[in-house]
């Protein structure tokens, strides 16, 4: 089966967070392929990625990166399909950085920002999800069926309270 | 014809920077509907809309909102459909409350967050279009020339400088 | 006994912030009940739990929630009652979102919003009991002798110095 | 009659904010009285102000001041009647400052903080007419017709929109 | 021997940071008094401390505070005496919230703000002794080798480097 | 008369701030000097000034910088005397560069820092009296001139209210 | 003759700012070049000029951009020579995302980052004829005579000050 | 071998992280000599160490500062040579006091800013790499064998995913 999403990282190091994402994409049966790809080590990687992703069948973006972010910006530059970007936290600024050089783009070329870390990372691979339902029923039956079960998962703690 | 794009905005006082988003819908041929829904004043309006917005054949929520900007994060609650968040530059925090009001999402409802204003509220409606176009060529052929226009634009701001 | 005070928290995580307003209201003999309502997990609960509080005698709301921390303000657009919100503090940003996105709240729906984190749940507690006490003199005697205590603590601890 | 609310400012400066939360106790019926009074130029005052307002018949103090904003939190230590601090925006540092000052109170004296500026202003006058709408029935109505006439406010800009 | 110095904390939890200025006072045979005055719990007391310190020969006030931190604002409204501020640093903001509550100050009444935690409790009693040092000569000769003595300290980890 | 306090700006741009100090001190008839020492411009000037200024008279030093605001922190160092900071309030971040590069000083050479702009340069100014009153009496005289007239003024605007 | 440095900026709209770094070049007698590249309209033509800046004689780049500021990063990852980044001042955060996305470069591809805004542009200009001058003994003679000139303007104005 | 880069520090506290700027000049063969200089315990230090700096065949300095750092603009204000700042991160602010006390340098005289931290003091190594590269062949090739490698293992670590 064709990767339907290209889970993209700055660095390996990304990958604690970004594997919320990839276990969030499987659980709603959404297939992806995963890739290190730094924009400042490997640009020219990083423009052919962009530029041949809906070729290959890839259908959304979601690009983790932290510090002067630049990779969701630059891959956003070089392809017409939906970029999701996903702050990483960072060790001295907390992903303060990472979320403005992800979210505060030029018009133009937009960047669907998620929130700092782990949380942004799961968001990530729903708002994904949530794009790709838009035309495949049984994503977004899944994603109902996601949000049916966190709503009964807070009910439970509620009663259990 | 049916509106595939809902433009919430949170007062009547974002549409200075909300028309921007609507300008940039109708230039490349995706029909929106607009609303005014107060998160805080009308929080039944706002509950409704968001779960009827997909039965009623929108595809994609455009919501802008300025402080503590409940209204995307709320509509994203009350639906399946992508919801795209514009924070509004508000005169005492220049927006940073906006923005972090949007985009810190807890885990399992994103909101995909635009920059602060007029920039975010642009890219939000050339998001909208980038997920629409994945199913509609002739809105994704519209980015394609917007794109080529604004390098273009660029370009020649390039030779003429 | 009717419970007094609704003590609410956006997710169970919450607790050990808000247990110290659960501990603070029975110091002070102000029954509570708590509930954990996620604003973007079960907004309709969330509405219905707004409006019907102040006919189940509840006076008083207290809201803990972090990040995009909107349950303090859609509580608040959904009841009479003064609604109280502690901003919960957050991983990433040490709370100074949830802080934002509940203290800037638009003009027309307040939130008396505490500071972030434990002092925050704490006065929560106490913020309610002072807004009781205005027509229970048996709790504003109970916050009379708690400040008088904590004076003489402070004192004690001067003396002992 | 007797005034219900102690509006109390820093300085006279602060009058163009702190006069909508006198215009708005007024439209929903509620007394109050008017006073400069700084904390760090009049300290005598301040204490006396404090340790007398609840057996004049205040109900409620809202206080407004910026930058190193000590008057709140100054009252609200000489008295246990419900203090609201309205955070004044400062030229330097747009009221961040004063927020900080207002909100971060230690455990055991709580101010009830509102939004920078008029907004804050505002729902200062709001929050307090809360307050004593739980035990003054006619005030509760005028907030209830308030919040009537500003959701029809809403829905009216949305109908013309 | 009659103290120069009042060490003012507004907590005993400030001490490990205040001991700091208490050490360094020592060290340059300044001789101090120390008392913990909590501004929102003993708000007459600090009034006293301020309005009676000079006719007790203190010359200077050093104060810590952390968060909503009015002590060193407050005293200094109290008496004519140079008042120094320590920030206390704080879980939640770092100290940014101390720092901002102290040093924002408004005309008429300063206080000598330091640095957030440890660097500024030390150099608050540096500052002391700067000031008496301006009329006592063994003071200012003791402060004259401090310097020399850390200049040496900092040539010889540069030597042995 | 030889001047008792130095009064020194980074550029000449800083002037009509450092101006209210200026005023402020002939009002408390403290004689003093002033001079432009660009840190950055005019190095061996500041060191000059820095060693010499105790023994010309100088009792206190106020600076005031703005931006990587290092004049105050570098004469610190290269005197005795106690050194006032005001942080120039500044195009680009209001200031808060200024703040943070003139009070965020190590252990071992204080800065006593004012609030940004305009009320930190009149209050370096009574900081410089209340220091210099210490052993002047007519200098502390004229302080709680200052004092007395500024509460009256504050009560007059509170009569007049 | 051969341009010795590139300025490059991400948008004509930021020539205003940018046109110090030219005039202070020229100044100089350092050549340059000027080219408007925008990193998200044009990423080829970013990713060609970088790699091939260094073959055509270029020796160091400057690079101004706003917001999401990726042209100075990104051209620092496609060649080896230095390159200097101006941080455009922006409406919303003031320019402090744009220092962020600039500075904050991960480790091994470096970015020399100069202050926000016009300040940035003219030491961006500085900085490049420091470099150059490490070679070329005219442009060192040519910042030396600035250098001069600038302590003496400082030194007039303090001498009519 | 007479050194060509002068890395120093404020502080040997600073050693940690400057280090790193240490072992990354070697590893690509750039001689350094390393020195403690404190901006405010050893001013003159610091003033000769600039001045003497370019006679003695440093082409490069490297200063990293941490808090209040006024270390790097300092020297940069006695040399004509490139000065390369590290902000280092601090214990109460992150390095956010570091950063803007080095960045924010005026016009006139420019440090050229890394990142805060760790990943700053490596790219401050290798921004001192790319000036020499300039004029020494073998360094350039240095560099563009790191920049190779590196980029290698990126790949690397990408095959291995």
């Amino acid at each position: 089966m064709m990767a339907k999403v290209g889970l993209i990282m700055g660095s390996i190091s990304d990958w604690p967070t970004m594997q919320l994402a990839a276990e969030q994409l499987t659980a709603l049966g959404v297939s992806y392929e995963r890739h290190v790809i730094s924009a400042h080590r490997m640009p020219q990687t990083l423009q052919s990625y962009g530029e041949e992703a809906a070729s290959r069948g890839i259908q959304v973006i979601i690009a983790g990166a932290g510090g002067a972010a630049h990779l969701p910006g630059m891959l956003a530059a070089n392809t017409l399909l939906p970029v999701i970007g996903v702050p990483i936290k960072t060790h001295t600024l907390n992903g303060v950085d990472s979320l403005l050089s992800i979210v505060q783009m030029p018009a133009g070329v937009p960047v669907a920002t998620m929130a700092i870390g782990d949380a942004g990372a799961k968001n990530g691979a729903l708002m994904a999800a949530q794009i790709i339902g838009l035309r495949e029923p049984q994503v977004q039956r899944a994603i109902g069926e996601f949000r049916t079960h966190q709503r009964q998962e807070a009910e439970q703690s509620e009663r259990q309270f």
